[in-house]
């Protein structure tokens, strides 16, 4: 028995887009409103307050109208002048590709990194900002998912705000699957997206921003005004009395709803609780099979996404072809430097829930064994259960 | 009887977001599949093939992963270069917004305007391309909703192929709803979005691009690359074996491929039949109540959204909150210029069948007649009557 | 324009099956879990607990498997048995259909009937106990749909209680619509569904029971047990702790969940209001239009259906499929005695807002002129709208 | 982690009702049409043809607007009068559960009886016929879901037909997940619904009707008419051209449509294979754990359901309870003899694909494990695994 590339897989185990929850589905399916209808202007305040319960920033949060790569941008381009040094944390591809976004507008940046299996520690980061007490801004990405890895971010925020630069951090494929805020990591622009943890899919940015971060954006000549890149067009968007820039994306407003309404009934703690045990679950049954993970130490491995190592001698694009083509299952390949060396099962929103890291492994272990790499998936699965029944 | 503004409304006659097909509902609730799914990437070339069959331009279409301002704004930085000399047709608050997108090149801008409810003369165009034989783009709003006025496309386009210029239109409130497309009216940049005639949420841009445009915006050394706004980012990306620049908005192609599937079913001829029926009849029974449109003359009232000027006297705000408190009608306002100045009636998509004609004009001379400016609603009715059933 | 049969029409403005709330049709699309899970258990509780409050019956309503014709044939059979003599008030098809299913008990039927454009006059009904003072169970359709004529439930709820009788009343066009229930009227078995103006598809039976109704079925031992036509079965079903004789249409349960919250959220006498103006506008338009309607006198006509004779010449299967093939819309006809001499427009849950009976009108209208009946569709609709602006 | 119960289960294998398709839910949201709609009229006619295509009966399936449950009474009380006799072959509680309503005519029940872990013997079959030429009708449950058997139907049906008795067959969870249809068993009454294989929720009967089936029901004075039971008066109901009995389901249709349209575009032998092989494979990891199934020898085990024996010692209410309670999972108990000695796992539908017996093997291994009786789970998914590799 084989699925066809064109049949609708069975199991969509993936860094983002992610499976979405059932609800969320019918959420998008909402009626359409005229974005100036009062009703729709009501619910899109009544999003945002939602948000502001657990982005935890200084302000009200605000959403871009498109997937967090738009926010990315925005808050590189909104918040960087000319002037500015940016300290950028490069632990892995997506930390590294922040950089000519930061740099457009003519911003010297500073790079600390480590290898793409490493976190960034925060006495190095303390050392780089003695170095150049002229940094401005400091850049990290959370969970650098082509890597599957997680920075020590309310550490290194401690160091960044004692520092007094201005800390922008990529919280896309943590944020909602673990703690991560803006009133707890000292963040001035967090840059997360629905499309990850909270289970809907791409289509809209979610940004924290600090009174400091506003002051900067605002002070800053080059930040973008009346552009898709524009942070500032939409400061007081989210109230219901106020015009919005241009047409926000409707249905994704509604699908955001209906996660943020499951985010706050199932209750954050439990959420984070089970995302992190899926992952737990999941280390422990491929180290059970001899696959190593490819984070340098399981201390820091993400709770939202599992990268294994490749095994010597195989295609990483046959395995995951193979897993889908044999079981119905579908994983997240690595990324630049990691694409080839890694297997990404993720572990986000609907599909974190212990029992998917069984079927990760089993379709892992089943597809590897087809490519002459024989794992025991009966110890594999003996190790992921024995987690998650202490879990 | 009234409703609240928390009520939902009953009817959304609006000019967009506009009310979506229930099918296209569905669509947005289609499981969310990874990017890279095979079963996803065939989905995304389907679609664009779908697309093609009524963009008809010389290329494959383009999504862009935002709604259409995201196109407008893409298209101008994208095409537009620091040599260029843009003419710029001026006809409504749209045409006239698209000038500093142009001009953000560095681009010399030359403005052709009329009054914002008159359209544009293909001689006046070919006079002032004769003026400036350097002017290398000419940049269009076909439907400047604002104003529920439609330009003279295929007879600018006409002008401009002979000029030699590259043509950028935005068909964004026309296309789907009426005739243009890229052949025939020799659109080098066509830029239009799901979330009109087509009836779809707003979220993504629809591009048709010919190659001349193309190798204009690879020659530009100052269009966006690795960014939101990058058109070039995404020219294979339709292709099912080429990568994604970024990820794209899952939920909104599902429900884009629902759209264009009701549209081709349909028959685009007999959607545009009653875009246009409904148009005519809302305009028959407007003049039968002595409620002047917008535009100065009826030959160029657009079939997608009606313009009615508002009565003396009358505040514009008041009268739309009239109507939805009284009847639950949603309707549009002007904007720019023309906020408060008339009220728009829009005949997109689900909503472009005659008799919402009547609802709209039933629910505007009740409210108009509330405010203390009486009309026949009758004779309104009837005219509007009359006019679908000659149709 | 004509609309084909096959494509899919734009209003239905009919008396069942009707337009759903789009949030029952996302309710129906909700995960559909397993009968015994705790979940679904809570849910039918949940559910049933909810309609308690609007059903108001002595002990907790029943909820059958199947459209409200289930629930008539199995209150018949279940209540009624051979040593009973049933009075069956009859005042249209409904209630004189009725009849078959109280006599397959062998009970014997007392009729008292009326003209099917008149109602039932209480004081009738209590010279008709008091010349048959065996009778045991009284019925009673409370709105005889095919004629859009309410009958005074509450008036002859008092004179069967009075008498000792059972009251059983198909309320299955009136209840949602208007107030009907079991408290108010002295039912002791309520027969609904909310497949009508609660704004769901069809598919399952209310019932409200009084403690006299359960202890009669009890004592039959004619009425059904283990049988789709079984109430007893049903009795202790809605306690999640209690097994389901058979599996309930878990859809349609999550279905009505979301018509039952609707109807609480924006409260039964708003509701109710909506729906007696939108009929109340429907009648005065075609009072303008000189088209009479079926009932002898409007004190009676229904407020969630409005029955308009067809005039002489016309074929009332030709006008509604005018109706249909000009303008979209979807009206119902009479059925058996009325069949062909009325023409019935629904004004139940979703299209039970005013406007719409702007749009019947003008449909009505158009249809009717271009059969050879010229109506004066002005007069009409603004007859119609002064009540609106009045209600 | 615990569930709670009012928590959504995550992994929903239960042998009805099932996990619905995505497609069918989406369905089910479709908009509702008046059932005398022309185009749902159509709607109506299409799915019945489609449906002929798969159950193969000699005229037109039917459609009851009830669960099978209903079909099946209906079936037994339509067919079966009182001069009837009826060989009732039991070997389950379903099929021992048929005889109350065959009798319910005054007919008289031969039964034919075995263990409720065996099947039926053709053979014995044969004897019984021949020792009762007098048989009329003979009544097979095919696949007696609490035991998760699968009766011989074609070999049976082979025998009957050469008796001269008609054949009446349910085939409820069955039907769609493997093969059987009335041409190849030579039914004349199939009774199935699309709640279970085909991935609907519950609410719809299919019957597949012979032309003697037709011919008997009609002769038979006891056939239900005018009611719920009546199989006669929904005839003819299929054609587009011919009334409705009552009202039909309307959104359960729509999601009929939906569900035969994936089972015609995936392919039924395909469909078939994987209910096989996610059985096959549950089996071969059950074995692995040591824990037998119900059946008496596998050669009859279900492919559509596994059922598997409570180890002794425990409660198996108490198992099912914690496997949901630790894992998200629902599991179907047995009913009747067999509730308490088997658990059952559904493979029906969108469940049944491979992966899914692993994640039922681990969740049963691991609940059996917390409640003391411990088994191998590494060694059930390693058998698994296996068998799914090899099919």
């Amino acid at each position: 028995m084989r699925y066809a590339p064109s049949d609708l897989p069975v199991f969509t185990l993936t860094t983002g887009p992610v499976d979405a929850y059932p609800a969320v589905l019918r959420g998008l399916a909402a009626t359409v409103l005229y974005d100036y209808d009062p009703a729709f202007q009501a619910t899109y305040q009544r999003v945002t307050e939602k948000l502001a319960r657990v982005v935890k920033s200084e302000t009200m949060p605000v959403l871009l109208q498109g997937e967090p790569v738009l926010g990315l941008e925005a808050a590189a381009v909104s918040l960087i002048g000319r002037d500015d040094v940016v300290l950028n944390l490069v632990s892995g591809v997506y930390s590294k590709g922040f950089a000519p976004w930061a740099a457009r507008s003519g911003a010297e940046i500073v790079e600390l990194a480590v290898p793409y299996n490493e976190v960034i520690d925060p006495a190095a980061v303390a050392r780089a900002l003695a170095a150049r007490p002229d940094v401005t801004v400091v850049a990290l990405c959370h969970h650098d998912t082509p890597s599957g890895t997680i920075n020590p971010v309310a550490e290194i925020g401690a160091v960044v705000k004692a520092h007094g630069a201005l800390f922008l951090v990529d919280a896309v494929s943590s944020f909602g699957g673990m703690k991560v805020d803006a009133e707890s990591a000292a963040i001035d622009l967090l840059v997360t997206g629905p499309n990850k943890c909270l289970g809907c899919p791409p289509g809209l940015t979610i940004l924290g921003v600090s009174n400091r971060a506003w002051a900067k954006m605002k002070a800053n000549p080059q930040a973008p005004r009346a552009s898709i890149l524009s942070i500032l067009d939409w400061e007081d968007a989210w109230r219901a009395d106020k015009p919005f820039p241009f047409t926000p994306s409707v249905a994704e407003i509604n699908g955001l709803e209906a996660a943020i309404d499951l985010y706050l009934a199932e209750g954050p703690e439990k959420v984070w609780a089970r995302h992190a045990l899926t992952a737990k679950a999941c280390r422990a049954g491929l180290k059970a099979m001899g696959l190593p993970i490819w984070p340098a130490d399981e201390s820091f491995a993400s709770p939202t996404a599992t990268a294994v190592r490749t095994p010597k001698g195989i295609d990483e694009a046959v395995l995951r072809a193979e897993v889908r083509a044999r079981y119905g299952v579908v994983l997240s390949s690595g990324r630049g430097e990691t694409l080839g060396k890694l297997t990404r099962i993720g572990h986000m929103g609907p599909t974190a829930q212990p029992l998917y890291a069984v079927v990760a492994l089993t379709a892992l272990s089943g597809a590897l064994g087809a490519l002459g790499h024989k794992v025991d998936v009966g110890a594999g699965v003996a190790a992921a259960l024995a987690v998650i029944d202490a879990g």
